[in-house]
């Protein structure tokens, strides 16, 4: 077949009026050269990427003016045209991700191979949903899942040579991000816990009927919205002192939904928590549930990519033993947003929440639909498939441990600087910390003194914000080591593989500066105050 | 803030022995000059958007077994390296959707600026779940949002100018996809339900208490995956001879249900089946939800994309007075996979699946995901404001206008042709047929020649998927002239605005040459039992 787009297509205009108008539309549209709306587009990323921050000093009162306009554009206009306004009337409001000191989220400067392939992966427009419009694509895609399997479960030869390309199941499933895998996972687990776990108690009463998932107080948002959606009760077990589920606790609360004659249905153990990139006791976590037969998820949405990673690897010991894993490929791996991935250790997990449709997606066809939450989907398995080939494991290895140096060097510059009080020394490559204004150093903080550091700590997350030469995020938690107090925590993200130990320090000189700015203000009290 | 990129990164790398390795892999992932790569993609894309037929004659089979290696690459590779593999190993087995013959799914090829503006959102790599991460982007995703929605509902200047930019509400979300927005319809529904209807029954039973979802045979599986997934009653009404919802079944079902005391959630109106196009009298729908005090929402996943077209937008009469609309970006609209949409009339609605965490999308900032299921999210609103300003409502017009021109003049063809029966003609821009062998015509057929017929058109449609010159879909469904009995149906979808009529021509041709030979092959049975 030889189909040459731009060819003619009077056929479709015979008769119409405004034939030519049509045909300039598509040409613009479809045929154009569009080697301008390359440059102008390669000007505006180098410009993002390398140049200023583009966070401007303007008020977020002040930006939220600037997009009022409510009526879609009745014309079109030049994509020239439209590319020059997104720079003057939009990029420059973005939030600089990229800067090497922008440590405040799970972000980093994605590498700049990958929104290539992102052109690429737009262009061939495959529809990962089913076979009759991705072929090969849907191939590659369990492809790529069954080498992270392989990185997680390491089952033998035999096992992928059976299930990686069978129509039967998956070993994973690709998803728009962390909270629907670890969604999709629930589901399974739920499905799970329906088929093969006997109610022990009577289904008089609709709330005793709830099945259970126990995790630590630390699980994801993703998961109150899990247990909401699907109508399970969501229990949370207190953290150590190493933000760590206390394994005690979890016995207890296990025995006590036991006695109560209640179905547990997961456990969850988080490999990175979002607040402090702690790991959970995974290889024990596993154990429990074997004990009592209960659905094992990891969520493993930040921390998961170290799998890749030789030297750093057994920061994940025993998820091998896990029944589902959850992964982020936009977070360690640093692929695109929307790369979330899930993964079942037993195929035949993948097959509890399978559906399909008359019209396609079916049920004795490859169609990877069949094993998704979501429909239609892009070929975001091309990102990982591409990384995987062109940084390799070594690539990652290297990457992921520069960037635990990096969060290594800024616990200890933390620690040198008096003002500073670090709250969790760095598992991974998050830590948390806070500043402590003079008058409260060098005494025993109280409950009221913790109040006025917290409000000290929101006024220097917020003016270094709005100040824009380096960012840090916040979170507010509960700390062991004061007697459960919330606290207002400074959070720093040491992905960016750009970062220097040079940034670290700028960044806590610029906080300290503004600290101090901001306890001169107001002589004796914290800034909050004013 | 000034911090150049690719500048002095030595701080990171004191004291470490492959110190210069890390830095070339950085420098070769982040700092080097990408042209190289730009201009590999760039062949790649021209070849497979212009040039001929992707489908190979490979046997499924065959592309299966070509995507066998399960081991994650040691080492990396150069991008160049890859992009070659790739060109000969992955490209040609893709499915070939650009091509002006390939009609048989909600598929098109893109236009050419939207995979530069892909570039942009993947370099720019905005988070919208949170201002932290998107700033500005977050608030251009809510005015696109208004723009859609005025369009819709339809409401007067004031209510935008209070809700377009308000932190307490949204007008709507992006989702990944029409399967989740409608997903996230039905909780909105179930909250609503949960909060208002005082249920009827006692709640001594499971089963009972179940709420209840009610549309049409047609609707898309995503609301089994839905009602499984929230533990609701999805109840299936038959169609009219249009394969609209039969209101007077629709009527007796509802009345039905309230006469069991049973709550019920929410009327689905679809606009735009997947399988025929059709729409559903959505007024009266409506009308019928306020009476009985049900949330409506209308699946417009395919349809929705027309009220964007003054010529068309009546089609969609009645959709102001629905209480939620998904549309999907990616099919009618163009843009690429990944962009669904979830409207509320009333943007209070919006408020009843909020959540938030402490570190980040926090309860009382302007952060948009509190709004969404999803967490982290990529800024796919810049496709639909690139769209909206680049090809405007006008265009939208007039390529919708020729969208469903061509699906007329393929339903005419089909009529032409005696082998062919036309089943549902275009109530939009896709019809449904069959191929009527030549000893089934110009008789009466019965159930026994319909099962022969099935079987004879799943082998066409399989036949011409594989001789790769032209493609539609099959779809299983039963069908009113027929005595409800199940048919295989062939389904055109005439989105494509590279198609031309002598493509259709070509396509139908192309049918009825492997028709013949099929026939010719095992003379006086359907070829399916060869």
């Amino acid at each position: 077949m030889n189909v040459v787009l731009n060819s003619d297509t009077d056929g479709a205009m015979n008769g119409v009026d405004q034939a030519n108008n049509s045909q300039a539309l598509i040409n613009t549209l479809f045929g154009s050269n569009t080697t301008a709306i390359r440059d102008r587009v390669d000007q505006s990323c180098r410009k993002f990427f390398s140049s200023t921050d583009a966070v401007t000093d303007m008020q977020i009162e002040d930006v939220r003016s600037k997009f009022m306009q409510f009526d879609a554009p009745a014309q079109g206009q030049s994509a020239e045209a439209y590319l020059d306004m997104l720079d003057s009337e939009v990029l420059p409001h973005c939030s600089h991700l990229a800067s090497p000191r922008y440590l405040g989220h799970m972000t980093s400067p994605i590498p700049q191979f990958l929104p290539e392939i992102g052109r690429l992966v737009q262009t061939l427009n495959q529809n990962v949903v089913k076979m009759e419009t991705s072929r090969g694509m849907a191939f590659l895609e369990r492809q790529v899942i069954g080498m992270l399997h392989r990185e997680i479960f390491q089952a033998d030869r035999q096992f992928y040579e059976a299930h990686l390309q069978i129509a039967s199941s998956a070993l994973g499933i690709f998803t728009s991000g962390g909270t629907l895998a670890n969604i999709c996972a629930l589901w399974t687990a739920l499905r799970l816990a329906d088929t093969t776990q006997a109610p022990e108690s009577t289904k008089a009463s609709h709330t005793v009927d709830l099945p259970v998932i126990i995790g630590s107080e630390l699980m994801h948002y993703s998961f109150d919205k899990g247990a909401q959606l699907l109508g399970a009760e969501l229990h949370k077990v207190p953290v150590n002192s190493l933000f760590q589920i206390d394994l005690d606790a979890l016995r207890d609360t296990v025995e006590k939904y036991r006695q109560a004659g209640r179905k547990i249905a997961c456990l969850v153990a988080i490999a990175g928590t979002t607040d402090y990139g702690s790991i959970d006791a995974i290889a024990k976590i596993c154990e429990m549930g074997r004990q009592i037969g209960a659905h094992v998820h990891v969520d493993a949405a930040w921390g998961g990519g170290l799998i890749l990673s030789q030297s750093n690897r057994h920061l994940l010991d025993g998820i091998a033993h896990a029944d589902t894993v959850t992964i982020d490929g936009h977070k360690q791996l640093m692929l695109p947003l929307g790369c979330g991935m899930l993964f079942f250790r037993d195929a035949a997990l993948s097959q509890l929440t399978m559906h399909h449709a008359p019209y396609a997606v079916r049920a004795t066809s490859f169609d990877q639909g069949r094993f998704t939450l979501e429909g239609t989907r892009p070929a975001t398995a091309l990102y990982l498939h591409a990384a995987l080939h062109i940084i390799g494991k070594s690539g990652y290895d290297d990457l992921f441990s520069k960037s635990l140096q990096r969060a290594r060097y800024m616990a200890q510059a933390i620690e040198t600087r008096p003002e500073f009080e670090l709250i969790a020394a760095p598992a991974m490559n998050i830590l948390t910390y806070r500043y402590i204004p003079e008058k409260y150093r060098n005494i025993k903080i109280d409950d009221l003194d913790n109040i006025q550091i917290n409000r000290f700590n929101i006024s220097l997350q917020k003016w270094q914000r709005q100040k824009g030469d380096s960012f840090v995020s916040r979170t507010f938690r509960t700390i062991n080591q004061y007697n459960n107090q919330g606290l207002t925590l400074l959070r720093a993200v040491l992905l960016n593989p750009l970062t220097t130990f040079d940034d670290i320090d700028f960044l806590l000189s610029d906080q300290l500066d503004i600290a101090r700015s901001l306890e001169s203000e107001i002589p004796g009290v914290s800034a909050s105050r004013s």
